[in-house]
């Protein structure tokens, strides 16, 4: 499959160059970037078009793309409602695979979260430790937010009814339903992620430990694989794991 | 929903009848033992009967049952094909949930080790470790074998081709497809498993810890709660949790 | 050595009454209480009385324990300083260990955190994590702030000053010495504490998992055959341990 | 400090050169090597040399920088015990720093460890777990074998009269002072190592995770900073450490 990435002078980029690079089953026809010395569009022959640029780049990315009838990766975030719709549009004409994480763990973990929550229920209280390197500015991170939304939607919750960040002082029994978000900073940790589940008689705990940036290159060229054959549509990770 | 117990004079009986005790959905009915202060058998009123005894005791006591038209949650393990068969033929007229581990973490890890394994293949390396008291005789736990099973199955492997337990020396490069079971032993630990399932730039890791032997027992009383309701079959505990 | 105890009828005295019965080295000899089915105090034959009451009742004890000349046991919390005043008085008589945590475990632990602490510094963060039960009503716990203390001290920090107890929003980078308590809860779990230091290219954690309340006895009793024949003196669970 | 790296077109050297570029108190004045387009020796100006090159090229080495009078990180292994003699009597001229592991972490758990078991005893059973990437081919690891020995020495037993590499099968009761080391492979992890002591009441975990090859790099930078003043004399790392 020839691979086309946007954004190729980014660090994600970089990534994504160097695993295609050394993949069997892609190959790599175009490095672009808005930076001088990069071409800004893809040749005629790609397939597949990954694309971890910026919003406001997307729209004529994509539209370009469902002229061209490519696969199409969406990795870039903070689309804005206008820019979605464009995505939306494009997505009646080729397979579209949009997600902000595209690491098959984190993915999958998801799905796990979510299916032990609606198992387990309320009775089990569900808390979530993060732990990133010193140099993270945001708390909790992103990912940690989705895990805890997951574990909320499972049991039918509202995460924001129910969500607390830090407990200090006498705070009283844990009340039934709670969910608690914890985010550990230190070192050079690229993120680890722990949904625990703890009853009465027994804890569930699902763990991710991610060893290396390219957990979330890994998982976009797999959604390009797995879109090579699809119908057009708007399609999601958790589509591509059959989660 | 009222209650018998047989096997009451047992650990796992007097458990049992503490839970049943305390739970407000469940009534106490019977404490059937074979001993001798213990009545042998139910009372009419008696809607579940709850058989944690010994294989030789389950063929009298769930074809009664099957006349009685009860719910039947049996425990009891290592029953003979003749027993099982007796079993499968009660199962037409009454619902029976069999399994050989109620925890409910169990049984749910079971089905998330599974799925995990489906979608994560052979590329992610699968790694078991079991933590018990150091009274315990035998290695690894059942239930670490029946998780380190779920993973083969997961990943369409025959367990009995792709398993370790241990390693020491120049064993050289890990083969891909092993799955390693490491059974720890030590002090008063009443039951820790993991599965780990290591790639190349990301682990996932499935954990239950027992807290309490009573994990068991809830699993039980769950069982005969779901089956009130349910038509005579010959169900498990998954079908309880719906995994 | 035989032993008295003083708290008998409480949660922890049961324990400890529990634990001498089962003891080879320890002989009960009395079960005090304010209770009006047990004694107030021991016989003459005593040789070390073990003290869980109230911090009012321990001047009245202490004294009479001097005048005895038996070893005390002391983990009656919450003292005022004049009945401090009353236990460094005694403790000039008969030897005096005093602790808030007996825990052999947890105070080998202390010294272990601060000794890794002093030897990796700020250039390690460190994280504190501690869970607890469903129903404990003040967080963190306080053998988890000892410990963070204890990372503080070896370091030559004061708590007070670096420490933080949860994130949400955009924090910014971690500031370096910082020492972060997070406190999470659930289900039935007795005591978990993990000290963790996260370096740039490496991580130690120090672990502790009490399994039952029985850990808070045993040390109690471990102290009263250590202090058999030292010399008058206010001692604490390091000097019991030699940490 | 002016540093010269012997060693320094291989891996480790290559991170050294790196750290001490980073480095605001060292300073790289000579990158030698036997490969061609490297020098072979160090400059007058040199203050430190940091061996991590091959057994036999050492004696020439370091009888070399006993006369220039400079300090010597040993971290090449496998030294016959001629060339030790060789090494040894350099000592006596000056500052050597030799050790088979530079990591900070793993120097300070080694001292961690052992002190635990010296306080905890045999009644407190001693697992070592370590994990490590799927190419490594000999198990268990070497730090997980030092850290094993360390637990045995530290209640006074010969590691090789207690040791256990795995358990199948019915193999009884743990017996009382056994150490087991477990070996997981997978993925590619650089390097897990948990000592775990678990008794009737809780578990101690000391726990270390290397996040880079650098852990061990950093350690002989380290070592090299801590020589400056020190009377010549053959160290190790524990002396660095202050452990």
């Amino acid at each position: 499959m020839k691979v086309a990435i946007l954004g190729a002078a980014g660090r994600m980029g970089h990534m994504l160059c160097d695993l295609v690079d050394r993949s069997e089953e892609l190959e790599l026809v175009a490095k672009c970037d808005v930076r001088e010395e990069y071409p800004r569009t893809w040749p005629a022959e790609t397939e597949a078009v990954i694309d971890f640029t910026f919003h406001e780049a997307v729209p004529a990315n994509i539209t370009k793309a469902a002229e061209d009838g490519v696969v199409y990766i969406l990795g870039t975030t903070g689309l804005t409602d206008e820019e979605q719709a464009v995505v939306d549009a494009a997505a009646k004409k080729i397979p579209v695979v949009q997600s902000g994480n595209f690491s098959l763990g984190i993915n999958l973990l998801l799905g796990l979260v979510r299916k032990a929550s609606e198992i387990l229920g309320v009775e089990y209280d569900c808390e979530v430790v993060e732990m990133h390197h010193r140099h993270k500015k945001d708390a909790p991170s992103g990912t940690a937010l989705m895990l805890a939304k997951a574990a909320a939607d499972g049991r039918g919750q509202d995460f924001d009814d129910v969500s607390v960040f830090g407990r200090e002082g006498i705070v009283g029994e844990r009340p039934q339903g709670e969910i608690a978000v914890h985010a550990l900073r230190g070192g050079s940790v690229i993120g680890d992620h722990t949904v625990m589940f703890a009853g009465d008689v027994e804890r569930v705990e699902l763990v991710h430990k991610a060893q290396s940036r390219e957990a979330f290159a890994a998982g976009a060229l797999r959604a390009a694989l797995w879109a090579a054959d699809k119908a057009p549509g708007l399609y999601n990770m958790r589509d591509v794991l059959d989660i």
